[in-house]
């Protein structure tokens, strides 16, 4: 009942960098430089459940029949073995073994041509690389050949306990039609332990007991290094060198590392496997890689003759092959070479799996740029103007970075510094977290009827939200599926609940039948944006989403008023005045400050500017209930402190919250669009909090769950609410989608809404102010504000968007200006998309300022760079 | 490195019946009656990664721990201790050893009163019951103490191999201050094993090697009836009786059972656990039941001194509490008294665990309702009609069925007929594979962007459903959230496509800079419904969900025609013509059919009635043309055969293929909106295929992801889109929303789409025609339609709709007149919603016509229930 199993995953790149987050929270890992890997070849991994002696056979038997097949004639190969960590040493040596094994199983049956065979140990404990001084290598003779060498080394401690210790062997194994003279160069098998540590326990507790202590980033740094020397060999011809890598972990799938991070958390960034256990082991821990993203390329397990196979196959029927070995000779004595004999046709199967895999992979890799053009409709896209090699192709995504395919074969990393559309929400920890939150919902919930029931994600995400972004204001939780849609829920809401505070109108609207008589309008603010469904645009000002050619039915129902904007213009924040009030302006009002910090204080409030933001406001009001008595405002809505479509404009805030209180005055329901500003965006939980005032009705959605999956809601103050309530279904509002508080996005903000206000999981929280910390060096945003190519700057909270100074259509939503700094930016690792001359980064609410700065010291060189060579191009122009 | 660790999760309830699915797929379980299942008293499966003693063990600690603590005075209390399977009997047999352990606890430590002990085994292969005849229970003696007595009886073999052996053994043990004439019933302990084999194997080999094969539904079935037994025992007044039920599985948590089913799938339709393996194999267990949809109470392990504890701890924290056993003494003499008495604070910390997470679990649920009325607002729902008592408390779903929680404590199955919307697609199996799919993805995904970019899921569902549904006409694929979004994209779409294709109107456009000046139109159907976002609202003839009170800037932008509906009464297929059409038939048009089949003839083309079709659609399009001259039509949209909202109306297939015809005649645009329709909700993947014409643009939702989470598709031609490519971003369709094309809905999709179209997965899938096997019985379809109460009947695909006879105000949306119909069904364990007076049922494109048939049986006697009951009020109202 406990067979052999071996289990194959595909090589893939998530982030190479991985925060060992529980046990080393005080680790901060830093993203210093754009991190590649390669996938010229294939790289494997193989994971165990057990300790058994199973997946370093199933190495060796790999390396006999990778360098064994046939190919081109004259190629050479290389296997390259890597056991990143390995205890009980030098007793136990798993690299050592599939060294030993392959050459007696070369010496068994020899191949035609000759191979250097080389193991080698890299770093180890005190008691491990002493071991190694005091008696060499343990168990056997070693036998070198001809140019065979034994080498050690030892080097001085490094810090954390562990030692350089190269210690090195090799030999050259003769093949059996090889002469002195050989044409081609030999193949190779190139053996490696990067980690050793004496006591055969696991890594983690070897480790601690040996005051030898290895971080996760220095593994994986180290890892790289391997499989980077794997391919940069003695050989000078690399080009006709066929390579293969594979990766031995310690133990099993969860097992810990020498960090106490869970191995497939660690090695979730690098690359494959295979594992062994029995057939519960095999299933779950198949189950655990997939839940970390790994794509799992076979399984393999020993022939046991219990028939074990049955449910295994049954199982993994379509969805991966399995290998049966025949079982594996429990006697000591027995060298294992007629086993290998034996074995060897599924080792090829299995090998021609691999690689046939690592081929399709880059296949269609290198195809999907040319298929995306032919096949996809991207939205906000001009398809004529996006040439295949222009398609970024994302392999994956870990945290906030892409892992991004390049044309040359390498999987590069690259921060999201957008998100789709600003959702950048998780780090690398609460990504997993949600995955596993994700399989469980959808296993006991699925999808499940909302009107009239209740369920506990559903039930447990309004709880949270009326405690959170509604607390102190809102009593009842509208679900929906975007924030278009949960916009026009709002408009609804507010439209309804103005008609039943003002009975003549509802009146009226109740005589007239069809009720088209009034003219029901929202009050909102030029370069507002409220999603992209014909009722969300309506309540914006006419704007390139909503000429005619793109919406023939878009009137724009709305009395749209210009805001006065703030931002950091060479160093110093100002507030710009539209130019209408700048004729009303007295002379008195101050219009810059010291600090961002002073916009938003409430002293503002009894200022000459807000004398002048109050009058304009009313000039407006009482410009439309001139017009008709028929026409009338039937809601307020904003986005609270800054616009995000509009090009990321900060609205004054002062003027913000001098609208909201004329609207409360009047009873025009206040509607705020936090879809962007929601979930610390902008640094708060909620932006409201930054205006010191409440709305009536609210509507969140991107951030809220995580970013990961689509959801939004409507929040409403029970007066809202009160006015849908009746005897009649018909009084109730009428509009709802399939998913309507689907139990995954339920789910995924419950687990998300938590995480990013609990000080426990975010780091940036400051608790007592509710507020992050400042992400964006304050130093380098005013440094950038100074430079010639910047127009302006507003960095707040997440958010750290820059205005490049551009002219004519340089300016604008269609400008491509900035697409030159952008290629360059991804060049450096950072993925950004413009507003026309307005490029922003976002990060998430986790996210170290340390990674911010060192994106922002990229975003500084880069305009810097940008600006100079637009100044000559002026100066040649000239 | 390989301790002992127990996981225990809590007990719930998803659903009694599971297919086995990949095994035993000619094994069509049948619901035939209402699954229940008690949640009066705690019930936990215990889980183990490996087969040591360890959770039998534990199961013997609560055992003690349980019946130990002191509670009310004069309650007694009964533990019940079920291992449903074991094999190497009767050498091993669980069941007797917590029999034996509590037992012999009991005398090294006395409880002050008394306690009765029982052990039973109720089946058991013929090797097994034989070994137990010859040899009586092997291993130790056995002293039947007072009232103790061992029974054995061999009953016949009830096919399948398994034999009745009703093996039992009792015995009363007397406790420290019990006397002869106690004043209260003494406490139980009640130990069962439901099936043996002899054979120390695996279950699905034991029962394969013994031939004595059990089934997943039989095993479920007497599980439940031990549980059940557990609590109607001798005990008199059973209400002061406390009860706590633990299950212990065999083996691993993906450990096969009898069948050969995974345990933890056979399970999933039951109770909790616990569970024993290394740290990965932990971690990896705790993943594949989390996987599964299980709450994980708690889990134990074995302390083995290697600090093991640390890793777990730290992956554990905040997730489920960690407790730590005493290592168990190895030396197989020892009676491990001493190690209980050493571990009985252990063991009383984990039972009052399981049991106050019982207690908070059951609060919760009690709570839910009111909390539910308190702060959701649900869609289309007048909250004054719902109160407290109508809400159902979902605690799970497995499949196409419910666990609904109702306030006596019981979860009960219910078929859920309507889902959210007609979103109703997964059985079991698709749940769980996309449960780790879900998984999956959102670990090697998350979100990621889609403009310019292309990764696989998105790549791959956009090449699946252009060789499926988009076959033959489409090229592009547009992704958006919703059946709402995909309609307004595809609005956009069409009217460019007319724009462009119209020369004249485009420079009229150009020409205006507001281009106000033309009224684009959309041709569409009375009753037709495409979403509540304004946009597609508008492209609906006016309804109770448009009115002003709804949504003040609802104008209804459409020509809206009238279209001939078809529908089966009494028996008949028959056409119902609209009012206006009826007055210029010719009388030679055929009106009814004998089956439902002719309907959908192309050979009708050529009938008077296509003649009468074309000439009123003529006369519709012309009557515009002639109002004025800034008027078009720019796209025709309709709901391809079954219009979903306006009531489950089949629109003649021969009137919507005219009407098709005639406007590509005249390059008007047209949309099929197969939001509902699609995937095969009528039976076949794509409604189009019934009408045997293609649109130039396509709306795709809800079914589309296996109806587990929200994504859309807008498909186009090549034609649509080459009218917005061009020069500049200006002309490119600029509507988006931010969670296009995200990965897990788009994963989801390709697994669900092809889970519906291939053979393997879905029984009801003829290949030949590409279409699904009738799923409602047609035989009493047509009794139905024969019912007084009943105006007419659909039944398609997925879909059984009826209409029910009703005039007045119990007619239309806002009627309540099947209310009492609909709560009489929920009883037989059937969720369903009306619309109006129409009611349906939907299940998912692989549910089993078994399923179907017994649902449509309930239906129609609760139908003609419903029919006299009227006829008697109107007998007595006469």
């Amino acid at each position: 009942m406990s067979p052999t199993a071996a289990l194959i995953t595909a090589s893939f790149c998530r982030r190479v960098l991985k925060q060992s987050y529980f046990l080393h929270r005080h680790h901060r890992r830093r993203l210093h430089s754009v991190i590649e890997y390669p996938l010229t070849h294939p790289i494997y991994t193989i994971w165990a459940s057990n300790t058994s002696l199973g997946k370093t056979l199933v190495s060796a038997g790999l390396s006999m029949s990778f360098l064994s097949s046939s190919s081109a004639p004259f190629n050479s190969k290389r296997f390259v073995y890597v056991k990143p960590v390995q205890t009980g040493f030098p007793d136990d040596s798993d690299s050592r073994l599939v060294y030993r094994k392959f050459s007696e199983f070369f010496t068994y049956k020899p191949l035609p041509f000759s191979v250097f065979a080389s193991n080698s140990v890299l770093k180890a404990s005190s008691p491990a690389a002493n071991a190694v001084l005091r008696n060499g290598m343990a168990g056997g003779s070693l036998r070198t050949e001809a140019f065979g060498a034994e080498v050690i080394e030892k080097g001085g401690n490094f810090g954390g306990g562990l030692e350089n210790v190269h210690w090195y062997e090799e030999r050259k194994l003769r093949g059996s039609e090889s002469n002195e003279t050989e044409s081609f160069p030999a193949s190779q098998i190139v053996c490696k332990t990067m980690y050793a540590w004496k006591e055969a326990v696991s890594p983690h507790l070897a480790a601690e007991r040996e005051e030898a202590i290895v971080g996760d980033a220095e593994v994986l740094h180290m890892l790289k290094r391997c499989l980077g020397n794997g391919l940069i060999g003695a050989s000078s011809n690399t080009e006709d060198l066929e390579v293969m890598c594979v990766i031995e972990t310690a133990g099993g799938v969860a097992s810990p590392g020498p960090s106490g991070s869970l191995q497939c958390d660690l090695y979730r960034n690098s690359c494959g496997d295979g594992r062994l256990g029995g057939i519960s082991g095999t299933i779950s821990a198949y189950e655990s890689l997939k839940l970390r993203g790994y794509d799992v390329a076979a399984v393999i397990f020993e022939d046991h003759g219990l028939v074990n196979e049955v449910p295994l196959l049954s199982y993994f029927r379509n969805r991966v092959p399995v290998f049966v070995l025949p079982s594996i000779p429990t006697d000591m004595s027995d060298d294992l070479m007629s086993w290998f004999d034996k074995s060897q046709m599924i080792f090829t199967s299995l090998k021609d799996i691999m690689l046939s895999n690592f081929q399709k992979r880059m296949q269609r890799l290198h195809d999907m740029p040319k298929k995306a053009c032919d096949i996809f409709w991207w939205p906000f896209t001009q398809h004529k103007l996006v040439p295949e090699e222009k398609v970024t192709v994302i392999d994956s995504r870990c945290g906030e970075n892409f892992a991004v395919h390049k044309s040359c074969n390498w999987i590069s990393q690259q921060f999201d510094a957008c998100a789709s559309w600003w959702t950048q929400g998780p780090d690398a920890n609460l990504q997993i977290e949600l995955a596993r939150d994700m399989g469980y919902t959808a296993a006991r919930y699925g999808h499940v009827m909302f009107p009239e029931n209740v369920y506990e994600p559903a039930l447990e995400l309004a709880e949270i939200l009326l405690e959170g972004v509604g607390k102190g204001w809102a009593s009842r939780v509208y679900f929906s599926d975007n924030g278009s849609t949960a916009v026009e829920i709002a408009l609804k809401m507010a439209f309804r609940k103005f008609l039943s505070d003002n009975k003549v109108l509802l009146d009226l609207v109740n005589a007239d039948v069809n009720g088209r008589c009034l003219d029901l309008k929202v009050l909102a603010l030029q370069g507002s944006y409220h999603g992209d469904t014909l009722g969300a645009m309506e309540a914006q000002a006419p704007s390139p989403y909503t000429g005619f050619l793109q919406q023939p039915w878009y009137r724009g129902r709305g009395l749209f008023l210009d805001p006065p904007t703030v931002s950091m213009s060479d160093d110093i924040w100002e507030v710009a005045l539209p130019q209408k009030m700048q004729s009303g302006k007295s002379g008195h009002e101050c219009l810059s400050f010291n600090s961002r910090d002073e916009i938003f204080k409430r002293s503002r409030d009894g200022s000459d500017l807000a004398s002048l933001y109050a009058s304009f406001i009313l000039q407006e009001l009482h410009s439309l209930s001139d017009s008709n008595g028929l026409s009338h405002i039937g809601a307020l809505i904003i986005e609270p402190v800054i616009q995000g479509a509009g090009g990321m404009q900060m609205i004054d805030p002062l003027y913000q919250r001098i609208l909201v209180r004329e609207c409360k005055y009047r009873k025009i329901p206040v509607i705020f669009d936090e879809v962007f500003t929601g979930f610390w965006r902008l640094g708060r939980e909620s932006a409201a909090e930054m205006l010191y005032c409440q709305p009536d009705i609210a509507c969140f959605a991107k951030l809220m769950t995580g970013g990961i999956i689509p959801l939004a809601v409507t929040l409403a103050s029970d007066a809202v609410f009160e006015a849908f309530t009746g005897d009649s279904k018909l009084k109730a509002l009428l509009h709802g989608h399939s998913y309507s508080a689907h139990a995954m996005g339920c789910a995924a903000a419950v687990k998300s809404v938590k995480w990013f206000k609990d000080s426990n999981t975010n780091m940036n929280l400051i608790s007592e102010s509710r507020s992050l910390q400042e992400l964006w060096d304050a130093a380098l945003v005013s440094q950038i504000s100074l430079l010639p190519a910047v127009h302006r700057v507003v960095a707040l909270g997440t958010l750290c968007a820059i205005e490049l100074l551009a002219e004519g259509s340089n300016a604008g939503y269609a400008s491509t200006y900035a697409s030159s700094l952008l290629k360059n930016l991804r060049e450096d690792g950072i993925f950004m998309r413009p507003l026309g001359n307005v490029i922003y980064m976002m990060c998430g609410p986790c996210t170290s300022p340390d990674i911010c700065r060192s994106l922002l010291e990229k975003v500084y060189d880069r305009i810097q760079e940008f600006g100079l060579h637009k100044d000559e191009s002026a100066v040649f122009a000239a």
